[in-house]
């Protein structure tokens, strides 16, 4: 992480999204003294704003920021200071209708919610660029900012003309002539070989499927497009400010980008983190998105610049978090490296399109709930601003790679539940279960320090990836990779002669000869009574052992899950038991310690251990140690309860 | 009601949509034969008849409908007499494309089915008015036209540029300035402010939530919009004729209107009514059309203008009736204060987009069981002529507001399953299961006159409408008001403080602090054995009592069901079996009687006695009695059976 | 069947899609020799080849097809030269973006999968035009080419400008005149009297329902297009080639052809079949899709010109076959009535939109278990030579109908359960569970042959129609007619009176007043314990008997189940076993033949027996006999196996 934020903050980040544009003095006098109370420290600001900022193209109106930013500073309130370019303006749809966004079927989308924009036309980046510069330039070095935050949750596709050329301006780099963009996407077929760049669009609606390598393509271009936006912006404000610079991340949501590509660029990863479901599954689902930002950040510490007081999105409609799950989530995330707790937003709105997205402030008012326990975790942050700068090492990893996910939004698969992401959560979930931590790491990643890999969803895998596996496990590390991997490499191409890619099928000792997808409710039974669903394959031993055989149909007695060494081959989906209890048998297989019982989370980051206990039993220490979320010396800790014990004080 | 329909007509209306046009002169001699047979005495002719009106545009073809008029004329069927104007010719798309319907992705509608006119679009007006004004010209005085019939159905919304400018206008009256408007949207979120009119758009195709206080004034607008057209044709008319001025409204359906401020500009409240289920709940449904219709009217007489002979629109599929349901149906809506019973339609089409639209004489001719029940039909309507002009006065108000109702149907609610009209169906029929005669009631009416108000669905609840239920509650009557209600204002603006509004939280004695939804599929138990679903509310006690509490999670222990001397607040969906016992209770205790057996539905309308009996056993009257029905003594009603009484015979 | 492809095979067709522009030489060798061991001796070539054939408008490159035509003749395989239509190049979408399809709320879809043309834009026709010519040209007597294949399944739909001239056209010639159209579509209803031709459009986005005679000719007019781009590539090609031409067709899928027509004007039928589920539903599938391929061709002997090596595309996944599938679905439709056994494609491709469609060279390559049963086939199919030409006489026929068909896909009808091909594929299986060989056969045909005629779905039936079917029962033939029938004319207009057409009336003796559809998951039962669902109907026996009647509501007691004589009418959908029950005794009163126990498929082919034995159980053959299959002489067919028997041999 940049140094200089909780340096700044002398500790962790606490705070949110604060929009004072939506109210009037009384309740920023009100804000003032309850962000006290609360010992907020950290307010985004500006994330929504350029319609204030630039009321008309050209004129810029500063005076109410620089009110605000000044009265946050004097209440001891640093400011992550946002670029409005999320949200153009009315004015700007009106004077570039060019650069409004279009969808697939050539719909024109307006202004009326926000994003609406297109990343590649000339018109937008400009208007971005100069905003983003002018509050570089006047607040650079204004004293309350302690961060830059560009934009927000870049996610949007367009497909209109401007995106067309540049399209086309990617194709070229990338493959460098017209005949390997031919190549590649294999235009042979279906009469698809390109003629000229000029032909060449992107994927708008055609009649039927689209060519799968011009859609991961352009998957892969809309990711550079929003990276270069936010390069764009981040250098423009470098160029007037020393304090680190972000974006904040959706995870996983409507993101489109490869965030492996981000965390280089960013100089502290920050994640917008909404659970979709409560409870155990909230929570398990924090850890989720603490690992894969922290993971993206290659390790360092991170921020988590997004989650709700009191909001669970889960599909149409919020849910409510139980009590505590303020201080749990927010812990659970602390542990896995990040810097803070921050929310959005400080206040909830009482108009506009997020009035029911919950707050730091409900509508309630303080007299709540919810903002008692924002009290109580300000606390408990500021207690912990030891552990800032410290970092957490995970014996397993769990593989990303955005272009397996993209393959695995192809048109024309051999199923419709190739779900990428349920894949990862699933694995994740698994591991979580088991108490044990969690990297992600993408397939050409050096692996060597992770005793265990699982690949529970890599469609698309390069040959040096498919080697940097085979060396993983070569070097004595164990590695679990799931069905339907490695069926194409980077183009995407079939892996001809039997799957998967030659050196993961070396590794594995395995040569796959059919794919046999189960119909939608079909349910399984291999020879060890596991329950498996979604996915069968024909699978043929090169040198591996089957562990467990199908018992249906022509695969009756044929493997079905495998092990070559270390290298196992899984070539179903087991029911969610039967694989948390085979990822359990690799992790003692591979010496990864689990010492706390069930249902307790317990991470290690730096000489803290975080212990959040999920069950419904109170959980014995060791021996008693003091515990900074309390504050005293503790013997145990009580279902739902959370600790933090320096480990070197345990010694 | 307008004195002089059923005056002219010497009773209730009989008949329905007439469209000799689809036939021939053979055809013709027996629509004249049928009708006297089944007593037909009112036809509403012309609906569908623009392109035959005016077959080029400016060039009218009257002689057609001059013969028909004057074959019904001396058949002694009076004539309800529609301008053309839901359906533009084909010809109008080919000469105005700019007023054709736009959705809201750009797509412009043609024609090819009905309704393909943007109300917004000056040449449509101009059309529509001119057509209009023609035929109100030649047939003003015409004796047999005894009632007009603007327009069908106005029902849709346009996206257009005109829609545009015309909402602009609108919105300028509303709001006064700019400054408002983006006060009342909340438009410093999401970077929505105004810096010019023009920059106000419909809400089109965005890229994510419209602005709630956009999609609600929006709907207010389009309700406006059409009431205008209304009013303009309405006047055109009333300049040539004095025979009174309707249209016909669509319940609920696909209706965007106002229906209260309908209410107000017509001569009589004419609806059209298709039940979307069969048998009791047919029944039921067509209760609460007919309760609705005469609310609209203030409580004058109105006219059930359309209703299915054998249809019953059941999602993608038309079921149908049961015999004696058209007898059933059609003295339910007489019951609750129809001035008639008409069809739509006459004679079944035999080609055409409703072609399988049952009617009074089915494809298979009068020889069927639809057309003999028909005219039995027509002999009773006939007999119940005495009843005309006489009402409906109903001890218990459920409200209904178009703005709760479209606030309702905003982007980012808390829950998808915030079903305002189901709300409202469900609070109906718990009253009708319980043998109970309802008004609605918009909020800001003079509610003094009943003891008991249900508020089952009231999201958006402006200050004064807030302070009219607390008024009610203090004068003595009694008020359940359901979940999530009195959350924003009129603007809509949230409630903040806790929930509902100010003046209702202090008859409600209770203050809501936080919303907490169910997950779709959860069900939950009150202390009391309640079953409920989809919603449960953090509420804090603020003088009221508990009645029932919550026994699950966080809430387990506090209140769901509260009382404040007469003023409840129910903050969960009940089962509807335990809702409708809570409805009983709160009768009771307000004094309603239900004098009749369950499964009855007793109605009194002026002096007349209306006995419907949905149930499987006799219901033996206090004394015999002269039955309209059969015309003779009758000493009970048998299942299924129908009875009209004299009250002051049988005193 | 025209006679020379297999003259020129010397047997029957054994091969499939092959698209060598896929690969490079290395591949090219090794197809040589896997094609001589898999006894491959036709491969469809050029299907998808127009941007490489045409890589400029009007420049040509033949010389890399003169190479792969050489190639496959100098290796003894045959081709069936593609004209590659169906998928115009890149180049093609900027020349002439007015010859792009549009969907009918006006979207242009471009290029980038394929089918990307209107059929009635001259840019395209002129196109495909040139290129067809410019290949018959130079291929037309190339000594490889034993066929043509006119691009490829000929379904999409367009409702461009091109489209609304054309379809005008087309309009002119069937009605004569616009009075006629106006009362074919009963545009008095709705106000869409057209007043002049340029006002009808194509169905294109309106507001509610279409008309449905409007939709029911576009549908025609579809059709009739598609055909007149076929005839005219057709006969562009046989004034340069003296080889047989046809097009493939697509069953049923998204064709939206009436392949009646198509049936006359191609030289040999042609179809591609791929099941929708696996087991013994493929098996059944398959005899479905060649008993009406067969058909088509007015039984003559046809082509299975594509079928999956282990593709079922079940909804939104692809499973694979079982061992023997590939022999078994191969021969199913050699037995009735195929010249051979063809695949899409020879070689599985390695990228683009269907990567993961099945091939007889899978990805896995030759060591494969397809490609093995691939070459076990290509035996099979090579010693079946001798059955070529030999035709299948049927002694029972399943009437089909486009009209029928499209006029089931109107808007509004009365239910949304009355889908056509279900009830079509219903009967066909019934058939075909009780071991009987059917025809399908359009309701104007000389139905003389037929013992036994079933007409499930035929809701839209011409006068003429209705007398050939009074005519088949008058002159000794069974019929069984099923729900909702005769219930339109060709105009499409309702019958009056009393449902179905006059003749069939009077033929089954009933009249149907009423339809009462069933809710979506209504089960009811019948008198006779039949099970039923999604309908019921109001019958009146004009003559017939009651043979059940029903037990619900108001038609308790009514008839369900009628005969009239030998004219039986089936007035609801019975399970499908009592439904099977019902067909098995029309076929014993009928007096066929059904000689084999269940399970076994049994086709006599000219002199030929073919056994297909689906069964648990072996089936002993009345006596050894040699069987082709094997090449052995065999005394019964084991489960699962084929036998192919020359039944002049055992007699």
């Amino acid at each position: 992480m940049h140094p200089s934020l909780t340096d700044r903050l002398g500790g962790l980040a606490f705070g949110g999204d604060y929009n004072p544009e939506q109210w009037g003095r009384p309740v920023w006098a009100e804000d003032d003294e309850l962000m006290r109370r609360a010992r907020v420290n950290l307010a985004t600001v500006g994330v929504f704003s350029w319609a204030l900022l630039e009321p008309e193209e050209g004129r810029y109106d500063f005076a109410w920021l620089d009110t605000h930013l000044d009265r946050l500073h004097a209440n001891g309130v640093a400011v992550d200071l946002a670029t409005p370019t999320a949200s153009p303006p009315p004015w700007f749809t009106l004077a570039h209708p060019d650069a409004l966004p279009v969808t697939p079927d050539g719909t024109r989308l307006v202004h009326g919610s926000r994003d609406t924009y297109c990343l590649a036309a000339p018109a937008y980046r400009d208007a971005a660029r100069r905003v983003a510069s002018a509050l570089a330039q006047r607040y650079g070095d204004h004293p309350a900012v302690a961060l830059w935050h560009v934009h927000n949750e870049y996610a949007t596709l367009c497909f209109c003309d401007h995106v067309a050329a540049a399209f086309r301006d990617w194709l070229r780099d990338r493959h460098g002539s017209l005949d390997a963009l031919n190549d590649a996407w294999g235009t042979a077929f279906w009469s698809q070989r390109y003629g000229s760049w000029e032909q060449v669009l992107p994927p708008r609606a055609t009649q039927w499927h689209h060519n799968p390598g011009q859609a991961l393509d352009f998957r892969r271009f809309g990711s550079d497009l929003a990276l270069a936006a936010y390069r764009e912006q981040r250098d423009v404000i470098r160029a007037h400010s020393d304090r680190p610079v972000t974006t904040n991340l959706m995870l996983p949501g409507y993101q489109n980008l490869d965030l492996w590509a981000f965390g280089r660029e960013v100089d502290v990863v920050a994640i917008d983190h909404y659970p979709d479901a409560p409870g155990l599954d909230a929570a398990a689902d924090t850890a989720f998105g603490a690992d894969r930002a922290r993971s993206f950040g290659g390790g360092r510490p991170w921020l988590l610049m997004e989650q709700g007081a009191n909001t669970v999105y889960a599909g149409d409609r919020t849910l409510a978090k139980e009590p505590g799950d303020i201080l749990r989530h927010s812990l659970g995330h602390i542990a896995r490296g990040s810097e803070g707790a921050l929310f959005f937003q400080w206040r909830q709105s009482r108009a506009g399109a997020e009035t029911w997205h919950s707050a730091m402030v409900p509508h309630a008012g303080p007299d709540s709930r919810v903002f008692r326990e924002v009290v109580e975790l300000g606390e408990v942050v500021a207690r912990l601003g030891e552990v800032a700068g410290s970092t957490v090492t995970a014996p397993v990893a769990v593989l990303h790679d955005a272009d397996a996910w993209w393959a695995s939004e192809a048109d024309g698969l051999p199923s419709g539940d190739l779900d990428y992401h349920a894949a990862l959560r699933r694995a994740h979930r698994a591991l979580w279960d088991a108490g044990v931590v969690a990297d992600f790491a993408h397939p050409d990643h050096d692996l060597s320090r992770y005793r265990l890999v699982l690949a529970p969803a890599l469609p698309l895998l390069s040959d040096a990836a498919a080697e940097n596996l085979r060396d993983h496990v070569e070097g004595g590390g164990t590695l679990l990779v799931g069905h339907f991997s490695g069926v194409v490499d980077e183009r995407p191409h079939a892996r001809l002669g039997g799957y998967p890619a030659p050196a993961l099928r070396e590794a594995l000792g395995v040569r796959v000869e059919e794919h046999r997808p189960l119909r939608r409710d079909e349910r399984i039974t291999l020879s060890d009574g596991t329950g498996a669903t979604t996915w069968s394959e024909h699978v043929r031993l090169e040198g591996a052992e089957a562990v467990a055989t199908y018992t249906h149909g022509m695969l009756a007695g044929r493997p079905a899950l495998t092990r070559h060494g270390r290298a196992w081959y899984l070539s179903t989906l087991p029911d969610p038991a039967d694989y948390g209890a085979l990822v359990r048998r690799l992790l003692d297989e591979a010496g990864v310690e689990r010492p706390w019982p069930p249902g307790v989370e317990a991470v290690t980051r730096g000489r803290w251990l975080f212990l959040l206990n999920h069950g419904a039993d109170t959980v014995p220490l060791p021996r008693p140690a003091h515990d900074l979320v309390t504050d005293r010396v503790v013997a145990h800790v009580p279902p739902g309860g959370c600790a933090v014990l320096r480990t070197d004080e345990q010694a």
